[in-house]
């Protein structure tokens, strides 16, 4: 990881945080269309789970499509949460962006349980006014 | 849920962040009656666990009074968790704000446990420079 | 604890926000001196739990160091949560950053777990345009 030494502008810092939300939100909700629009079509997802990384917006979202169907078909809600953001500017269109992200997961009638600690360092471009993830590298902690 | 579509100014989205931390500090401390002023004095909260909802800040205070009490009583300390906030603004005094929410309680000589997990849309006001929840519609997750 | 009743500017809030994110990265990384380097060289840590405060930002480090080795040793991931935070400006350089924190532990192969739930109350102050910790004071939520 690259530890982010220089800091993002007041309005550049909230503006990821809310993108992130949104993010969040959408994939959470199963909505993985939309949710695809938050990445370039070019984007890559890589993390230390799996050695294929996923290439393309299309791809991406075929993998998160079967996932919401599994979860839906269980009853079991998932809810990402992203949490202590460095934000560093690379140019006047582009961030990089470090974070924790768990992913806490509701059984019908159970307690929430913390499925998976992460660290997450995406590469966000602007486009249209809006955020989108052009590289995501995640690493899953507690890998055996 | 409605998904934010438009994007919160920077001043406004950490003006929300730091209204929320300093509400949730005022009900796991147990100043109930501080942390009902962060209510407008008409406010609704209503959630899918609940087929009533709770009506005015009186009411409001009223339930929370008599949970603080039960957890005094047992030394549990709660800790509520707001994060992945989307901030919509709907006018020049009001926002409408997405979010999800944990709920964390810690028993003496044991380990914390997330007891809820949820997700929260709030109508917020502008009263005199601050915030006021107008209302609140809570989704708890896992619900059987 | 103090609550906050003065509400920091957005770019404070939004800077103070990105300080704690770099903070936690190092410590979690295990970047020892370089997180010494966010506190001031006079700087203090207290808790509820020790009744022997650390002075000094040698003595922090000598502490963080010892825990982060025998982490390593046994392959446990940390991850520092920090989240509801509220600021408060005292004077031009120095604010008050009242938090929760929670301590995320993640062994290989496990689940990751929350080993601690803390309320955390800093006061900042910039040095040459970055934030410093002077004093740190936490509270253990569940000591029995």
């Amino acid at each position: 990881m690259t530890t982010t030494t220089r800091t993002a502008p007041a309005h550049l810092y909230a503006h990821v945080q809310d993108f992130y939300a949104r993010h969040m939100h959408l994939v959470d909700e199963g909505r993985v269309e939309e949710w695809g629009e938050t990445f370039t079509p070019d984007a890559t997802i890589s993390n230390n789970a799996n050695p294929r990384p996923a290439h393309g917006r299309d791809a991406i979202v075929a993998v998160i499509r079967r996932t919401h169907a599994e979860l839906a078909a269980r009853g079991i809600q998932h809810r990402h949460w992203m949490g202590m953001l460095a934000v560093e500017p690379l140019d006047d269109h582009t961030v990089r962006a470090t974070s924790y992200a768990l992913l806490l997961a509701t059984t019908p009638g159970a307690t929430p349980q913390i499925d998976r600690s992460t660290r997450c360092e995406d590469e966000l471009v602007l486009v249209n006014g809006d955020w989108q993830i052009r590289t995501r590298r995640v690493h899953h902690d507690g890998l055996a």
